[in-house]
């Protein structure tokens, strides 16, 4: 005590241990498979589950997974939600806390499971967020884009006074469940759609899985994923090989990173110009595909500054274009669009550009120096890939499936 | 690769660091005093700042936190809030978020400032977890037990469909500020509030703690912990010196288990049989008064089972009384009730009793034994306290202001 002049002050500082993971499984909804049981840290745990669907899932799995539950003997509940974006609210994430409440789920040992595609995860993610300031959950994502990339985030979102994910948290569930055999059912277009994000993960840091996306690519949206039939298709190897590499690329990169206090972030490749456009081109761009555009965008920055050669950026082209994702879109060639773009970005990326961009098939460096005159020649060459190319490609774009 | 029999698996292994301190302040709204300004990390920060008061704090404060900030040449916005429990809501939550979004906050540099009781503290805090997934904010509590105990904490929390803190989040504020000359205008009801809170704190952990209680307790709440004149009342320093104690002793126990992974919490005495009991006596009782009663509930068992002596329990007892808090209530005496409550807050610690049980005064133990017998002889114990002090006690609660 040294009287009233001196100024106290306390600090404490600590360190939350965060551990989560991705786990694969076959024939999850055979009632023989324990995976979907399971709680966090072992057991089947106790009390009524909830069990929380996306209306597609519960179109098409539905019977299946109340099989599943109702021959292991787990008292369950369900909801269902709608899986489109508008969904994406505070309404119906108290629609869930209301149902954990109704269920009576408790802070550790009943765990609710969620099933189905990004915005249902989404918004159970952010309900177990809140809910007891925080309950475990169990997250399996059935779409090819949930099963590479919603999968391995931290972080959940809702939109809330028309803005993108204004509202969130960065809380991941301990465990997340993929089974590809649920990629049997999505609609191919939603297969490419995931395969812009893959095909991001293999430009930035990964060779081998895009020599995978050039050789097997087409092929594996062809046969959704699955298990061919003897001499059809790529070998089930592949698809696993390929799911696996795009998980343990974005797993690599998120980890000594999670709560993104560093804003170079190499897994934002393909999302520095695409948001705006995303959004403008709403409902004809799908997420995925945007994000192929950007990195075919970014590409042409690189081979503008001799980064990368011709010839790598032909194959990047290729590449995109066998798998049928348009290479380049009329709102990329809009200069002054692409600069508004960057401007939001960089607002995000705290004052600095901190541009991915390639060096090489499989490297990255970033830029803060990139100039108006620069963008607006690659804007130029996006005009040029809107030829023939892109138009073969862009029309198998939502045409079948 | 070997083929599709394999299962693979990916884990995320991380720590997230957090740091956050509590900074004692004096004469904060004198515009000459820079901490409100200083933005964690240091600076002024860029952007409009958001002020949010709670409506006590803007009639007594508001005109004198304006010219501060105008004179300071800060561009500020205001939201007034009601601080009644109530209001600790999803509601009020997304005001803050509606004018978060109005005023433009950004992701780091013009962190809001709250400025109040518990409710606006917590319905703040809420939203500023929430909004952007999670931007800085600055915390000034307004009395005492906001200063010695919310002060400390990680958590916020708000009501939702009939459950206290039933949504919340652990982010604490990267900066609390800490001024005392703002209890010269607290309530005296409500100053033995925030002593309920420093009895606990004596008992669990600091004997000094309680020396001081027993000799100044009663003075320092008349004098609203403010300096003295000449020759009266306690020095400046023992006012610094208690809220200085209780808080670091909060730090101290808080710092290794802010998740609260470890369900056995010292702090959690006073609040194993309190919060049924002050649900039930609403609005009789504030919830240091009732924590105070536990207190002494707590110190029965204890006495019950020889682990204090009878000198150590009457001690207890008068200090509690020299400070205007009643030991005794009748609704501990309801054998019934004090059992519902404890079940409930054995579910709340996961299936445990894990009560916090003192074996001195400053020092607890853990038990997971206590039986219905027990609890009996402590109600009845509670009975005999409600004679003549606790009515005299009881009087004063509430009386003055």
């Amino acid at each position: 005590m040294s009287g009233t002049t001196r100024q106290q002050s306390w600090k404490i500082q600590t360190e939350l241990p965060v551990e989560y993971e991705i786990v694969e499984t076959h024939d999850l909804l055979n009632p023989g498979n324990p995976d979907l049981l399971t709680v966090p840290g072992g057991g089947r745990g106790t009390g009524t589950r909830l069990v929380i669907l996306d209306h597609s899932v519960d179109e098409l799995y539905g019977a299946k997974i109340r099989t599943y539950f109702s021959e292991n003997d787990v008292p369950v509940d369900y909801l269902t939600l709608p899986g489109s974006e508008e969904n994406k609210s505070i309404e119906r994430v108290l629609e869930v806390v209301n149902k954990l409440n109704e269920v009576g789920t408790n802070r550790l040992s009943s765990p609710p499971i969620v099933i189905g595609g990004g915005v249902v995860a989404d918004v159970v993610g952010l309900a177990a967020s809140l809910y007891r300031r925080g309950i475990p959950f169990v997250r399996v994502p059935t779409t090819l884009l949930g099963q590479v990339d919603v999968s391995v985030a931290a972080k959940s979102g809702i939109n809330y006074g028309g803005y993108r994910n204004r509202l969130g948290a960065y809380t991941p569930p301990p465990r997340t469940l993929i089974d590809r055999s649920f990629l049997a059912t999505v609609p191919r277009r939603q297969l490419r759609n995931g395969m812009g994000e893959i095909f991001k993960m293999a430009l930035i840091k990964d060779l081998r899985l895009f020599e995978l996306l050039e050789e097997y690519g087409a092929e594996l949206i062809e046969a959704r994923f699955q298990d061919p039939g003897p001499g059809e298709g790529p070998a089930a190897a592949v698809a696993d090989e390929v799911i696996g590499r795009a998980i343990a690329g974005m797993a690599e990169e998120l980890q000594p990173n999670l709560w993104e206090k560093d804003l170079q972030r190499s897994v934002d490749y393909g999302h520095s110009f695409s948001p705006l456009v995303e959004m403008r081109a709403l409902p004809e761009l799908l997420h995925g595909e945007a994000v192929a555009m950007d990195c075919v965008f970014s590409a042409l920055l690189a081979a503008g500054r001799g980064l990368i050669d011709d010839d790598q950026f032909t194959r990047i082209v290729a590449v995109a274009r066998r798998m049928g994702l348009a290479p380049s879109h009329p709102l990329f060639c809009d200069v002054e669009l692409v600069l508004e773009g960057l401007a939001d970005t960089v607002l995000h990326r705290d004052g600095k550009q901190n541009l991915p961009i390639l060096t090489a098939i499989g490297e990255v460096c970033f830029l803060n120096d990139v100039s108006e005159d620069e963008i607006e020649r690659a804007c130029a060459g996006m005009g040029r890939l809107l030829g023939t190319g892109a138009g073969r490609a862009g029309q198998r774009v939502g045409a079948d499936r």
